[in-house]
C-alpha cells in the first residue's frame, strides 16, 4: 500500500466512523494529496470501499497510467458522471467539504443531495508523517540556504524586485519548483507594511531590509522572514530588533505537544507588549504550513482555546513590530512539533 | 477620473440599469481591477453612489494612501462591518457574483440577503481598453522575446525543468512579475500530453520540444505555445506540424468582430479533421486572456452560439494534435480582436 492508498484508506475509515457513505472532492490540492496527481479538472468520489476519479478525456491516459489504484473514467460532463455513480451505488449519506469548494461547485453538490462536512481531509493533513516531513524539511533547507547565498550579493542601488528575482532563481536552482507565495522584499520604511508588494524601490545605504520568502518542494511550502540592516543600524532599530528576536526565540522555545495555539501566540505577544510595542504587533503569531502556505492550526489570540499542538504539526513563529514611516522587523521560522519540543526547520545550520 | 474610478463608475451604471442597489466583491482579482490594489483580505461594497472597502488594520494604512477614491475602513470583522454599512444605507437589492466567491463566503452573502448575479464585473473585463491593451501587448512581447533568446541555448542532456527555469528567468529579467501559469516544457512523447507536468526528463537528440508559456506583466497574462524539433524531424512529425500550422494560421485569419466563438473553433477543427487527425485534437481551440490566464470567451464547439467576438477581446488560438507514445504539436498565439480582424500579440516580430 503506497502513501496515497494509505491516505484514501484513512479517509474511508473516517467515513465509517462518522457514519457517512461517501465524500466528493474537487480541489487539485486534495486530489493531489490522495492520488499524487496534481492537475485541475479531476473530481473524486470516495466511498467506504472504493475511490473513483472523473476527468476530461485529455487527462485520462496520463491519470490512468499514474494512479492505477483509483478507478478512473473520462467524460465530457464529469459532475453528471459522478452523480450517476452515486445513484448506481445507492449512496445515501454523502458529503462535500465546504472550505475546499468554490461557490458554484459547492452549490451543485448541495443541490444534488450532498451535505456539508468540514475538515475531513484537513484532519489527515494536520500532522505530517514520513516522507511528508522529508519534503517539508527539504523545502525549508532550500529556502534557508538560498537566503544565505543571497545576502552577500545585495548591493546599494538595486531594486526590491531584482533582489526578489535573484532569491527566486537561487531557490529554483536548488531544486524548488518555485516560490511558495509572492516573495516580499521590503527596503527601509516599506518593511513597516507587513504585506508590502515588492517594488522598483531602490536600496539606499543604511536602511533595513525585510525579506519574507519560501519555496515549494514536491508540493510542500516553506516560510521564513529575515530582517537585517544594510549599513549601521541606529539605536531604535537595534532595540526593536532585539525585542522581536527575543519574542521569536521564546516562541520557538515554548512550542511542544499540548501547548494551545492561543498560548503560543501569547508567549510572543506578551514579550512585545511588555516592551511597550504591543500596538505595533498587528498580526497573529503564526500559522500551519504544508501543502498550503497557510493552513491549520492558526497561532492566534482568536484561535479556539481547545486547539492544542501535536507532534507532526508544522507551524510558523513570526512576531513583528511595524513602525509606520520608519521600518518594520519580523523574524519568522517554520518549526516542526516533535515529541518534546520543536525542530526549527528553517534555522541557520 | 482615473481608470479605476471609471471602472467603478461603469459598474455603478450597470447597477442602475439592472435596478440593483449594490454589489459585494471579495476576490483579489476584482478588487484589483476596481482599485489597482492587489491583496487578499479586502472586501468591497459598491452602491449606485459610493464605493466602500473593508479590511484588517494591517492593510489599512497602505490601502487608504493608495486608493483615496474609495471610502475605506478597518475592522477585525470585515464581513460584519460591511453588513452594518448595508443596513445603515438601507440597501435592499444587493448582489454577489457566484463565480468569483468561494463556497463559504458566497454562502455567507446568500444567507445575509445578497442575491446571485453572474458576470457583472466580467462584462467590464471582456473588451480590453486603453492602458490594458498596452500592458497585455507588453506581456505578450516579453514572453515572445524571452522565447527567442531561449531557443538557441537549449542543449541535449538538459532537463525540462532546467529549460523552464531559464525561460522563467528570461521573462522576469525583461520586467515580467513571473509566469502566468506553471510553464510546460515537454520533450518527445511528453508533448503528447496537453497538460504535461514539466519534469526531470532529459532532452535527447532528434526529438520534438513543446513549450507552453507566458508571463504576467502589471497583472496581464500572456499565453504562447511553440513546438519545434531538436535535430532532424521525420516525415510524420513534418506532416502533423504542417497541419497544425495551417489550422493555427487559418484560425488567426478568421478572427474578427462578429465571428462566433463556435465558428472560431470550427475553423481550426475542420482543417485538422479533414486531414484525418480530428480524434487527436482533444481540447478546444482557445480562450480569453487578460487578468486571468483563462477567462471569457471560450472558443469551443460547446460555447453558446450567441457568443460573438468583439473588438478589444483577447483570445488564444491553439490547435494541437497529440499522438500518444510519439509526440504532440501545439501552436498557440494570443490575439487581440481589432476593427477588421486581429493582431497576433505574441507573433515573432
Amino acid at each position: 500500500m503506497n502513501t496515497c492508498q494509505k491516505r484514501i484508506s484513512d479517509l474511508q475509515l473516517i467515513l465509517k466512523e462518522k457514519d457517512l457513505d461517501a465524500i466528493v472532492l474537487s480541489r487539485p490540492l486534495e486530489i493531489n494529496f490522495l492520488t499524487g496527481y496534481f492537475m485541475d479538472g479531476v473530481i473524486m468520489l470516495i466511498t467506504r470501499q472504493e475511490a473513483f476519479a472523473f476527468m476530461p478525456k485529455m487527462l485520462f491516459d496520463d491519470f490512468h497510467a499514474k494512479v492505477p489504484f483509483v478507478r478512473s473514467e473520462h467524460s465530457d460532463k464529469i459532475r453528471e458522471a459522478l452523480m450517476s455513480k452515486k445513484t448506481e451505488l445507492g449512496l445515501k449519506k454523502a458529503v462535500f467539504e465546504p472550505e475546499t469548494e468554490n461557490y458554484l461547485r459547492g452549490k451543485y453538490w448541495k443541490d444534488n443531495g450532498f451535505e456539508e462536512c468540514q475538515g475531513l481531509t484537513a484532519s489527515l493533513r494536520l500532522c505530517k508523517e514520513g516522507e511528508e516531513i522529508e519534503m517539508l524539511r527539504k523545502s525549508c533547507r532550500i529556502a534557508a540556504k538560498a537566503f544565505e547565498q543571497l545576502v552577500p550579493t545585495i548591493k546599494t542601488g538595486e531594486t526590491e524586485i531584482e533582489v526578489s528575482n535573484r532569491l527566486d532563481n537561487l531557490m529554483r536552482s536548488m531544486g524548488a519548483k518555485g516560490p511558495s507565495f509572492d516573495l516580499i522584499v521590503a527596503f527601509g520604511q516599506n518593511g513597516a507594511l507587513p504585506h508590502h508588494v515588492t517594488s522598483e524601490r531602490k536600496l539606499k545605504d543604511n536602511e533595513s531590509i525585510l525579506i519574507d520568502f519560501g519555496c515549494i518542494y514536491k508540493g510542500y511550502c516553506s516560510d521564513i522572514t529575515r530582517t537585517f540592516f544594510h549599513g549601521s543600524p541606529n539605536d531604535e532599530y537595534r532595540k526593536v530588533y532585539d525585542i522581536v528576536r527575543k519574542a521569536h526565540d521564546e516562541g520557538l522555545k515554548a512550542l511542544r505537544p499540548g501547548l494551545s495555539a492561543v498560548e503560543a501566540d501569547k508567549t510572543c505577544r506578551d514579550i512585545i507588549s511588555d516592551a511597550g510595542y504591543g500596538q505595533y504587533f498587528i498580526h497573529s503569531t503564526g500559522h500551519g504550513v504544508g501543502l498550503e502556505i497557510h493552513e491549520a492550526p492558526a497561532l492566534s489570540s482568536r484561535a479556539n482555546e481547545k486547539v492544542l499542538l501535536k507532534k507532526g504539526m508544522a507551524v510558523t513563529i513570526e512576531p513583528g513590530i511595524y513602525l509606520l514611516g520608519k521600518f518594520g522587523v519580523r523574524i519568522e521560522d517554520t518549526a516542526l512539533i516533535t515529541e518534546n519540543g520543536c525542530e526549527a526547520l528553517t534555522a541557520e545550520e
